[in-house]
């Protein structure tokens, strides 16, 4: 991918300049780069993001349709020998497909024939916004939408896609809506204060359970930097898990072997990936409290 | 094991039918049963409990570690060779010692003959007060003991082994301290009602996981019967799991996927086998509370 | 009014002690308990109070007119001469008519007449079920009525009149839909303890703030009795207050001077008389909830 | 006052300037300015109020003695002529002494004629952190102590009296542990949201009643806002009061009248006046949570 360059360097470039630095925004097509480059200056990256996906849309029908039928299928061949554009790589590599199981794989293949077979292009997603729970489950849904809506829905996913690479292109960008974020905060209402030195861990669940991220609260009983942050949150199920016993006991507190509350996990949901999910615990040795805070 | 009857039967009884009727509550020492007959009548079943007890514990010192001597070992030859009283069975089934892996049978041999090595006597616990995890935790701390305190140990586990023993023998026993209770109570507090078919799964966590109760609130959001009672709870780790997710769709809330709370799981310790845990769960689709109540 | 006497005492009586036990159920009108005496024996309570009010019912409407016509009015001339019959002057009693200051007389004079302007009857009222500030708020909502609607209400309300007083009569009366009940439950979630020794006071409030009840909780958190329980619950706004600075004090927690929570108020509305209200607070010396419970 | 300067000018300016700029931060003692002024330049305002009270704290007994007697009675006849220092008189005012009754100026009286017969200096208070009712607790408190200890308490009161007084002169003075801050958020966890819109009042109690903050919450959840910042927050009884009952119906939510929650009422007390006090509302139209956080 090219470095990161400002709008104002965009603004000014030459054509040839500006088609090289955002022909792979869209995939395999560096003409839709080309097609805007007149329209330049643009006030903001939200403007030039705008101005390719109206260009994309204003194509006609059989055009886009070919533009569609470019895209690589999700855990596809092409994914599976490499040969899919680098942004693809990196992207479906979120969904850690290479990881899929035999029987995974066979499910994504049925899904990609009877997709591919009902409409005629492949299946598009913005996988970063998704976990591969997730992901299998809109695949299932989508293939029961008419041909209408799928068409729609792939360019809204098109635009998705374009608008998280062209962050990645902009430095500075101030794109709206590129990225959710989870954070967390721990109270001990035993003591009334923060509680300091909670072990906090986060897993994605719904599937095999990965390990996220791996914290320690501070003395304002958050954690330093949020638990997930800088792009979209994939939908999906997770689990926050708070090691309480341990700071409940070296607060010299719940003297029972085993203590009441030792690990308290809670299990939520995520279903806006732009969104924040503030997710504290106020907690006693006894007793506990969440919610979807903000 | 003989039918249960009234303490007035027993009161009244001939002598050789009292210890036809209680000689297996001490392993293999009918004796305590005929040194207690002559005392009758016993005013209730603490009574005669607290004089079979006072006797054993009046024995000279060789005499009663005779008698501790005795007593099977917990997960030993004589259970696993199906050689041991039936009460001894019974209870140690409670164990599922039967299921141990070979490691954990290698564990329990090599506590058992360090004990007996150290102590003379065999390692004796009222098991149905303990999970495997906490009859193993509880084994490897009281192996740190001196001979006095785990002589005085030993005997403090008769008297609970025996308390129950003879809580199965007496009908309408009335024996204070003999049982625990785990029940639950799910409000909605997003609609001010207790949660009606709410289903609530408890397990046996802190080892392989174990299903014990699977039920649904009734319309005072409560299950029918506690989740677990009729004797001591076992001493060790448990999970509540509510499924909120089912809940909320079924009233027509929560039209998110996957929701923010789908199963809602609590875990818990329990360390006093015969107290009342109560563990209320209030919630809406988006935050949970809960706390041991009473 | 009479001694209570059993169903069967007034299912086997003679007609003329039927009516003198029942006579004054229906205000003025002896002539409810004549017509029913002969439908007799009655199953139930229940069965016997649905007679009488199908008898006023099936009434022609002009003679039902002036039955309505009898009753007295709420705080109204005949009030303040004391020429009421006596159970509605014990049950006007309960809205501390009495204490009626100047402006608050006039208003009620004021609805009366406008009222009785327009239906032609006295607002009738079970006056057992509100406080003083929601009967004069819902004398407002009803006198804009229409008439056919507000001669409805008037007999569903006598028919609540009477329930009560019929309960009154019959001993061991088994109807349905006659109490509810305050209850409170103190927890303290520092220590995963019911809250002993709690003071706990409810207010009336919605007006001059008017003592109800001052208790202890005991060693399971709760009041012996009932905060308010054996009638309809007035339907109003009240206030529960929980002394929890002396209780943790007591305690030997929160040295701050002042305590972060001191004296806690719960201020909540009644608004289904004959509901169970059971208002739990979970606290520690820095944290609080409270919930509708059941 | 003088105009705010930055620590700068007062570094650099003559002598006679710094004098004439500080002279008036300690109560009729330009001295304690003057003798610090050869020890410039300060690297910051810490460091110059530490050697202020540095040279205080180094003077002979006597003479510090002295000095303490200069300072004018709280509520004492001075205050109420108009004769003290312009500073005096404005951290007094926000006690409201002038608004004391007949009772309580007589009781501020009685209080400071015992405590000048006990020590021979007038009672000094950092007014600024306490509330008219912590004045008085704390001015009977303080009378019980000895000599010594009275001296050393007078000593540091005028540390934080003249602290807060530095950080009115200085431009950016960035002195710590000079302000509290209290702060609220209301999350409505029916809907998972941040409530908007809902009326938030700050009165001080404990005495008679006193609004200090009236705001809506915006979409956030928050006041703009602190309700109370800038300054020491006095030492006191507080409430908040939350009007929830408006904010449910505007939500289409509680249909019942009254509501069961209708102006949800917090009360609390502030210990730490420099600290940070966060007091949240989780609520439904059925539950409510609140707990001192962060």
């Amino acid at each position: 991918m090219p470095t990161p360059v400002t709008l104002d360097a965009l603004n000014t470039c030459s054509e040839a300049e500006f088609v090289e630095l955002l022909g792979s925004v869209f995939e395999d097509a560096p003409w839709v780069a080309r097609a805007v480059a007149g329209l330049r200056p643009f006030a903001d990256a939200d403007a030039l993001h705008a101005a390719m996906m109206a260009h994309v849309r204003g194509l006609p029908r059989s055009q886009c349709l070919d533009f569609l039928t470019l895209h690589p299928e999700l855990a596809g061949l092409a994914a599976r020998m490499g040969v899919m554009g680098a942004e693809s790589t990196l992207e479906q590599g979120s969904l850690a497909l290479a990881a899929l199981s035999v029987d995974e794989a066979a499910r994504w293949e049925e899904l990609n024939q009877a997709y591919r077979h009902k409409f005629e292009f492949p299946f598009i997603l913005c996988v970063r916004r998704h976990t591969r729970a997730s992901a299998l489950r809109i695949f299932a849904k989508r293939l029961a939408n008419d041909r209408d809506t799928e068409f729609a829905t792939a360019l809204d996913e098109i635009g998705r896609i374009t608008r998280l690479r062209l962050a990645g292109r902009i430095d500075g960008h101030g794109l709206a809506n590129i990225a959710g974020r989870l954070t967390t905060h721990v109270l001990d209402t035993a003591s009334g204060r923060p509680a300091e030195g909670v072990r906090v861990q986060l897993f994605e669940t719904g599937g095999a359970e990965r390990l996220l991220a791996d914290r320690n609260t501070d003395r304002k009983g958050r954690t330093e930097q949020p638990l997930l942050d800088g792009g979209p949150l994939p939908t999906g199920q997770y689990e926050l898990r708070f090691h309480l016993g341990d700071y409940f006991r070296a607060q010299g507190l719940s003297a029972e072997e085993p203590p009441f509350l030792d690990v308290v996990g809670i299990a939520f949901g995520i279903a806006e990936p732009e969104a924040h999910y503030h997710i504290p615990l106020t907690a006693t040795p006894w007793a506990y409290s969440t919610y979807r805070g903000s």
